[in-house]
């Protein structure tokens, strides 16, 4: 007999960004972050350790895994096998019901939802703590989708140091959260590379020295419900961060002078939310390393800026996802199999 | 009798921005600069200095000139009137064979030739760093159209030391210059504007602090003609400065996270540069304050970028403008009047 357990995670969205680690094996970051689940995107992943197998066996989305999410998941079950102490090999399967490398962090959500169910199949039973701890290792990011509603990873200075909070319930506040999907390929240079290439840029230490304040600006205004200090916060923090990634440097690519990861639909979106905000329409943007834009606002703009967006959605073409703050990670089912 | 004098000058292209100034009254900038003279692109100016007129008289392009460029011109003339001593007032007829406010500083060129064609109707025989100096005043930018070629403007502390030489003259590299008008609207945000704003950005010292490695750096790429160094130093010297304008802040435009010069045109083909550099094609791009993209190849390589570019203007719509480097300011006429 074998339990096989389902978990679910949503994944997060930045207001204040990750980017850049102090530790790149343990993915411990230069800074501290603040995120929110998003409750209109889940990853669903099943695990169980079964005594006959050989090796490891991985599905996304229905599909064998390519090698390189194989062996990160691999060494993901390794870190839960370590703890456990149990050497079984795992069947795992995974689902999101929103696309992959679009700028929506699905490492986030995969990698949370994974910490869930191997650590409770492996028969571990983990606090909120521990469990970020393990998913932050699996994919930095992932350990702010373990707590649920708005979050802090507090940057540490060491394993067991650095993991995420709860801020503020999801009930908290009613944001929403709408991600224009730009263009659903993937993307050039992957969010690892960004971070390794970071400290290339010459506005990486000036980036980190503001950050204590920015953290400060945005926890508050997030706790006090100010849309108007919040959201330019947010904003001028993503920007910020794309600076540092517009004039970062990869040795491997010397035909690039920097990592891109706007398109020009992201920048159409990032000019248009200005001139809505101009015209009375209390809506930001955030941008996470990738094309897409994530817009705030209040759930009683929502239905506005969902009329605007479809007139500027002429010229940018793409389709949107739309997510009110959302839980952490759950346990779906447990079921004992043989 | 009275002497006409028309002069005529190129704009300039800066590969190392200026950007933020140590003295805005009088333009003193914050870091020295490097540019070079578009000879695509002409301003004429003619300038005669009358007894019997009560005003000083301003066409631009053949139409009475805006009251805010009266007001500029007017200024500059008070500044030629003081050191001749004169106190006639002027008739100014001033051309330019570009279209204004996109991106090619019709300014620098506006009072490098104002700067010529007044100081010799007022009976002045400036040298060249006294004309410099002089149109300095008028413009900052304007001070790298005096010398020909390619051109360096040092910051200087004061008045007397802030001005452009030549590093070399224009036939030392067949550098072509094709500049991508993207769009022929006039910008939100002045480059006056642009310039006071920068010092809200958290980048702004980190720029000026890495500026003089890239100002050797630019310098001696040019004078050894090596486009890979050059090219690469200068796209990620005009992104540093866009870097610093969409993380500064303009009090009177609180809708506004950021000052973007930037449009998706703009964005689109800085990705195809680097796309078209990645499969061969030697070519770097830099971005003044303004919307439009300067692409910089030798001439050999001038026709294969021009159907790289034929083929992607379909998608950005834009018209361009072929240069190669150009002289200095001169005097096309000198003729007495009644």
């Amino acid at each position: 007999m074998a339990l096989k357990v389902t978990a679910r995670a949503h994944p997060n969205l930045a207001f204040v960004k990750y980017w850049g680690n102090a530790d790149d094996a343990l993915n411990i970051p230069a800074n501290s972050s603040i995120s929110v689940n998003l409750d209109g995107a889940t990853t669903t992943t099943s695990v169980v350790f079964l005594a006959d197998l050989e090796r490891d066996q991985l599905t996304v989305d229905g599909r064998v895994a390519t090698p390189a999410a194989y062996g990160r998941v691999v060494r993901h079950l390794d870190r839960v096998r370590r703890l456990a102490g149990v050497t079984r090999r795992a069947i795992v399967e995974s689902g999101n019901d929103f696309p992959a490398s679009a700028g929506i962090a699905s490492s986030a959500s995969a990698f949370a939802a994974l910490s869930l169910a191997a650590s409770r199949a492996a028969g571990l039973d983990l606090d909120e703590r521990q469990l970020s701890v393990l998913a932050r290792k699996g994919s930095g990011s992932a350990c702010r989708s373990i707590p649920g509603g708005f979050v802090e990873w507090a940057a540490g200075s060491d394993d067991e140091t650095s993991y995420a909070c709860q801020i503020a319930p999801p009930e908290h506040w009613d944001l929403r959260i709408t991600t224009v999907i730009i263009d659903e390929g993937p993307k050039d240079v992957s969010s690892s590379e960004g971070h390794r290439a970071a400290g290339t840029s010459p506005f990486y230490r000036a980036r980190l020295d503001a950050l204590p304040q920015t953290l400060a600006t945005v926890r508050q205004a997030l706790l006090d419900k100010d849309l108007g200090t919040f959201g330019l916060a947010v904003e001028r923090e993503a920007v910020s961060m794309h600076a540092v990634t517009m004039t970062s440097w990869l040795a491997d690519r010397p035909w690039l002078s920097g990592v891109y990861y706007w398109q020009p639909g992201t920048l159409a979106l990032i000019l248009a939310v200005q001139e809505w905000r101009r015209q009375g329409l209390e809506v930001y943007f955030t941008i996470d390393a990738g094309q897409n834009v994530h817009l705030l606002c209040e759930g009683e703009r929502q239905a506005k800026l969902e009329a605007a967006l479809d007139r500027a959605l002429v010229d940018v073409g793409g389709r949107t996802l739309v997510s009110a703050p959302g839980r952490g990670a759950w346990v779906m089912a447990e079921q004992e199999t043989s």
